[in-house]
């Protein structure tokens, strides 16, 4: 079971933004921006363009929501949708509120969080989630 | 008009990839790697996340196509979909073959090719289409 698997199934704790019956989304625990969520498919496929054409068709809807909030919750130019995906052998999307491009750079520092600050940041991108 | 518009209609040459109703694919003429191709709406929005419901549901089963045959035609880890979208304010999703993330900066050099070597590369995704 991937480790996303078991971030959905609960057995390891996140900070969930949103889900619903494919698509579960969640703060990135080494985020390169404040607001970095992750949307992964509810089922253990390794590569983006494997998944059948239900998850395909309905994952960047499922995204514009969580992005649009993500954009009014934080100080940034738009959101980027970012699919790398060598890490985690389960696909997944990352969306990034930034600046300039080099904010995306997946070389960067990455964020060291309090968990109390997460939780602030889940918080406010849920209470901008328009449902 | 977007340069993206300009190159739909056909005003400005692209190395198309491929088109159907919503979208139009073609070569990156600064590609990062060998394959890179652009898949742009054909309605000017700035940004992704704004795109009517039907562009966002059918953006990746059409990209879908595109990627499976971009990665079959070069010695690649996958492709990557990146949007970062500051530099033309027309929606767009970056398709780039990589064997490591850092393939993927686009702070990189960007590659020169001469217009017989975009022609080839056009040519062998192309033959690599499922239709």
């Amino acid at each position: 079971m991937t480790i996303f698997s078991k971030i959905i199934k609960g057995d390891i704790p996140s900070y969930q933004i949103a889900q619903n019956e494919l698509f579960y989304a969640f703060l990135d625990i080494a985020p390169l921006q404040l607001g970095h969520t992750l949307v992964v498919p509810k089922i253990e496929i390794d590569k983006i363009f494997d998944l059948p054409n239900n998850y395909l068709q309905n994952y960047l809807p499922f995204c514009q929501t969580i992005a649009k909030a993500i954009e009014k919750s934080f100080d940034c130019n738009r959101v980027s949708m970012i699919t790398v995906g060598i890490d985690v052998p389960h696909a997944h999307i990352h969306l990034i509120p930034f600046k300039k491009a080099s904010d995306l750079y997946f070389s960067n520092i990455k964020l060291q969080l309090t968990s109390k600050e997460f939780s602030e940041i889940q918080e406010k991108i849920i209470s901008n989630l328009i449902s």
